[in-house]
């Protein structure tokens, strides 16, 4: 086992959030360890909720980002599933109990005792992200990225890529020509429309803002936009749609979007509001349908997508910004003025 | 097509809900009818709703009634389903579209023109239910009752019986083995409950009744009760269950039972409160659960389930009751003053 090696990255030192150059000690390599570069980071809204301890949990000094990726720079001695120079990435976790049936069935994100990847302990330490230089992590949770990919634009895939493919897959949002809704057209609404596209659906973007209509249609190639706050609209698409996935994270009515599906159509949640959503139970009894909530998404699940975004040439659409724009990036994140990810340029810009 | 013929019931002829004999005309038999001679039919909750008109929806006069029983008498002329003297059953509806994906699927619950047994419009008449001497449906939407089970006690099966073997089987809640919760036990719930036994679940009870323990366990054969207002058994039995079966009606926190399911599993809502419900997303999201919903079944289902009855002798608790107690037994039905369904002894008791 090596020494501890130190890292210079950007930390928020308090809960007023503001992030600044940071010195710290990068974990040692364990025999099954990878130690990477990071070229990119992703800026993830998990990343502004926890530098404000928006949900009490949040440790300093706070080294946030979890889409990370790199290039291979090291390797512990029996780690075997990656060669020095691949091109990796870490999502959400970098480890898990590796007993319990959620582990076993390679549901690790279900785990209870999931390590993530940073404001978590490991070890009796705090582990520290990916908005730094290098990133140390056990090769089961490295996963590969596609060399084809550009690591910039792929660096998203690692949460806002997962978190939507993993429910698509699980709940069978797959099937060529079946109607899609993809509710919110951000972060994560973005992906999925890519991914529902790549997958043969006929894809529905809904929205509050007609504003996002030209640009997803035109860019993103979804073949119908729905203004959510238009009942003329809701009411005309009810009953048209297979699925629905719910990307949006603040409060927002619920019956509504349900009233879309056809008999039997599925809704999936990803985005967490704050407080309770009202459910009526008679959209969902006369009608048989399901509502569903989903989490980021497996290591299995992460690596089955990237290949499979390797092969369809699929990524995040990003704004790419130097690592010292990171506070103002996240201000404008709070307005949501991004398409539709900020991506920190950390090879090129971060200061030794 | 015979004369139409006068048929004696009871009726109730106004919102007070007050039930008296009554006579109309039953529909003269068409080419594919069936006439039966009713020996029973089951009171549902549903007719209480509707004789006091608290859904706005109500016809009057009405004859009440859609867990209907008895023999059949008379066949149109092209009606080869039924031989004169057959167990049959009608439940919740007589009609449909036939040609709708829904019908065309089996699903013809879902069909936008159903015809209800009772209080729905065919043919420019009222259809009038079970509280009644005969009834006159088309075979398509009469069921046999299999020869072993008690008249009496196998009339509840055509709606408390089928709204929950439906998503039972719908939703895969029949393996054996599994962890079966039952929200409610009422005639709804007490059903779920002689079905998961059945399919060789471990059925576990969940009431705000203490009372409800014993009767739960020792006759009805649950394996486990939980009180819902007991917050440590909710939480000692958190993450245990693989279904949830919902039948309660009365608005409840849907959180908690929520947090009963294991990861991916899934709760159907069978009951219909009158007012949404709160559902926090985290509940979901974090345990990749289902929240479904489901309203009665269809004619195969109805008939796949009879058959099931038949081979395990599974029938409802009733409580037999002349025609003329129907009054009383409505006042009772308001305070879930019965075990667990009362079923008029028609045949016996109806007066000519």
């Amino acid at each position: 086992m090596s020494k501890e090696v130190e890292c210079g990255g950007w930390a928020a030192k308090d809960a007023s959030g503001v992030l600044a150059p940071f010195k710290f000690p990068r974990r040692a390599l364990r025999p099954t360890d990878v130690k990477f570069k990071i070229t990119h980071c992703g800026i993830c809204h998990t990343d502004l909720h926890l530098i404000h301890n928006e949900w009490g949990s949040s440790k300093y000094p706070m080294v946030p980002g979890h889409e990370v990726v790199g290039l291979v720079t090291e390797l512990g001695p029996g780690a075997k599933k990656f060669k020095v120079g691949d091109h990796v990435g870490v999502g959400c976790m970098v480890f898990s109990c590796l007993k319990c049936d959620h582990c076993k069935h390679g549901d690790e994100q279900y785990c209870d005792k999931l390590v993530w990847t940073y404001n978590s302990e490991e070890d009796g330490k705090i582990t520290m992200g990916g908005y730094s230089g290098f990133l140390v992590a056990d090769e089961k949770f490295v996963v590969r990225v596609p060399d084809n990919l550009p690591l910039d634009a792929a660096a998203p895939l690692l949460c806002a890529g997962i978190t939507v493919y993993s429910p698509m897959k699980h709940f069978g949002m797959t099937q060529a020509g079946k109607n899609f809704g993809v509710v919110g057209l951000g972060g994560l609404g973005h992906m999925a429309v890519k991914f529902g596209k790549a997958f043969g659906m006929k894809v529905t973007v809904i929205s509050t803002s007609p504003s996002k209509e030209k640009e997803a249609r035109e860019v993103l190639g979804a073949h119908n936009f729905i203004v959510s706050k238009d009942s003329a609209q809701m009411k005309k698409a009810a009953k048209t749609m297979d699925y629905i996935l719910d990307t949006v994270s603040a409060p927002h009515p619920l019956d509504a979007l349900l009233e879309l599906l056809k008999i039997d159509g599925k809704l999936v949640m990803v985005g967490l509001p704050d407080k309770p959503l009202e459910l009526p139970a008679g959209v969902i009894i006369f009608g048989r349908r399901s509502l569903a909530g989903s989490f980021i998404g497996s290591i299995r699940e992460t690596q089955d997508m990237l290949d499979f975004c390797g092969k369809n040439n699929v990524t995040s659409m990003i704004e790419l910004v130097p690592m010292d724009y990171v506070n103002k990036a996240m201000e404008r994140l709070r307005k949501s003025d991004v398409k539709y990810r900020f991506v920190l340029d950390v090879e090129k810009t971060l200061k030794p």
